[in-house]
């Protein structure tokens, strides 16, 4: 058995001290929060997944930059970028050296930035490295519905309040959305806005073929800018596919030619079934996107 | 310095074990919570504060209910009612033995009951008792703003994976808003659905006196039924006034007579200002509204 790496970031903020990491090793079996840490009280922070290949963490920069951006709509300050950096690097390293041949597949490092216990002041801010699931199940195909996410498309912009577009440690609804997945016998959700576009799944973003075109969400409706997302595209656009970020409406969701929910760690996953309609899987095509996502080395 | 009463759930769901009474006195100064319980990483759970005065807990039974209701809206087990019940108890007898004197006013009981670590299957949950902040000031008169909470006031119904009218961790949102609040020069906030209707506060009830009648917005909007708005209700009634429940518009609102919000441990906080509208406040019926929520001893 694997046994996962914990750092407590103890500079979440801040230049370390002289001779400070501004991180350390911790016991990831042993309790490491506060109960009054507004994690556990307000689900008060944000959080980033980062995939790490072979002991490269994937994205990293962009990665650091979501967390930032996320922790800037949430008030939270600004994260102290090369801290974070190098605790991923050392994570990465002590899971390796612990595991040996096991920390050499596929990994992934959780960022996690809190305002801290509260009336202190400081947030607070942990990694963990751990193994990733095995998703190659997911990979080869996935059955999705369609969920009302209540807000409207438009609602970061009209309601910053909302956070729409942060990836906050208030993931209640995220989780209950997948549970009502499941109980309708498919595997994950894409939310639509309340007015009717198609906006992102819980933990993932989605990207749809339709007219020879590969689009995505455009992601100033209060979706995350997703790091794989733009991997994605790379990938198409190496094969000479225009890509697009655009409003797509239920309806362009429902006729694309081919669909896939694609997020850090799982990758991309087709999608085989959408509200009961099927979609055929160019199975060839998915699995050399994902050779090719799973090949990224920065 | 009052020192603040830890309690660990060891048996949040079930009957505990001979001889165990189900919860454990714990170190509130240390960390207790492994960072990959759901309350950390997904904001998975519920919770409730429960004003204790003078050693009482007040509407306990009303708060462990909801608690159990917000679970169901979770998925989550039944949580064990009377190993909570007896924690309560247990945690308000050991803060007040610990701090003398200082444990004879205005305390609150805050009940965590999470999804549990991750992959473990096993629900966490936590008590804690401390002192309430001073409330005294908002107690004579609070500035408040409305807010845009992006969701239709039918939600619950159409969308129940939106959680709404569940006491979630997830409450970045909510935190936000008072966020917003304060930038506008408030103290607090009403949520208004996004179709026009007045619904709660991030962490309050809302009820208003116009043509005489006392009213707050029916339950059945994704609305926590609030504890002590029923007390609020039971006060106005006792002085022969009318009280309702039903659906609120903006307008309405904004037309009151007169304001408050309403919550556990803060109680009754009249509204000066809404939106840059002033209300005259009745001091004095206020004051004696918070001296029957304060009187309560169950």
């Amino acid at each position: 058995m694997t046994r996962a790496t914990l750092l407590t970031i103890t500079a979440p903020t801040g230049t370390p001290a002289e001779g400070d990491a501004g991180f350390a090793l911790a016991d990831f079996d042993a309790p490491q929060v506060r109960i009054t840490d507004l994690s556990v009280t307000r689900g008060d922070g944000v959080f980033e997944t980062i995939a790490v290949i072979d002991g490269h963490p994937q994205a990293l920069e962009p990665h650091l930059a979501r967390l930032a951006h996320s922790a800037q709509l949430l008030d939270l300050p600004e994260p102290a970028a090369a801290v974070w950096r190098e605790a991923v690097a050392a994570g990465v390293r002590d899971y390796r050296e612990r595991n040996g041949e096991a920390g050499s597949g596929e990994l992934f490092a959780k960022l996690i930035y809190t305002r801290g216990v509260e009336g202190s002041g400081r947030p607070s801010g942990w990694i963990f490295v751990d193994e990733g699931e095995d998703f190659s199940a997911q990979r080869r195909g996935i059955r999705v519905v369609t969920l009302d996410r209540g807000l409207r498309h438009d609602v970061a912009e009209s309601a910053p309040w909302l956070l729409a577009g942060a990836k906050t440690l208030s993931y209640a609804v995220n989780r209950a959305a997948q549970r009502e997945a499941v109980r309708r016998g498919a595997d994950d959700v894409i939310f639509l806005s309340s007015d009717g576009y198609a906006l992102e799944g819980p933990t993932s973003n989605v990207i749809l073929l339709a007219d020879g075109v590969v689009r995505t969400p455009q992601t100033d409706q209060g979706i995350l800018a997703g790091t794989t997302q733009a991997a994605v595209f790379a990938f198409f656009e190496e094969r000479g596919l225009a890509t697009e970020y655009r409003e797509i409406t239920a309806d362009e969701l429902r006729d694309a030619d081919a669909l896939w929910l694609v997020s850090s760690v799982r990758m991309a996953a087709p999608v085989t079934d959408l509200d009961g309609r099927e979609y055929p899987v160019d199975a060839e095509l998915t699995a050399e996107l994902n050779r090719y996502l799973l090949s990224r080395t920065e």
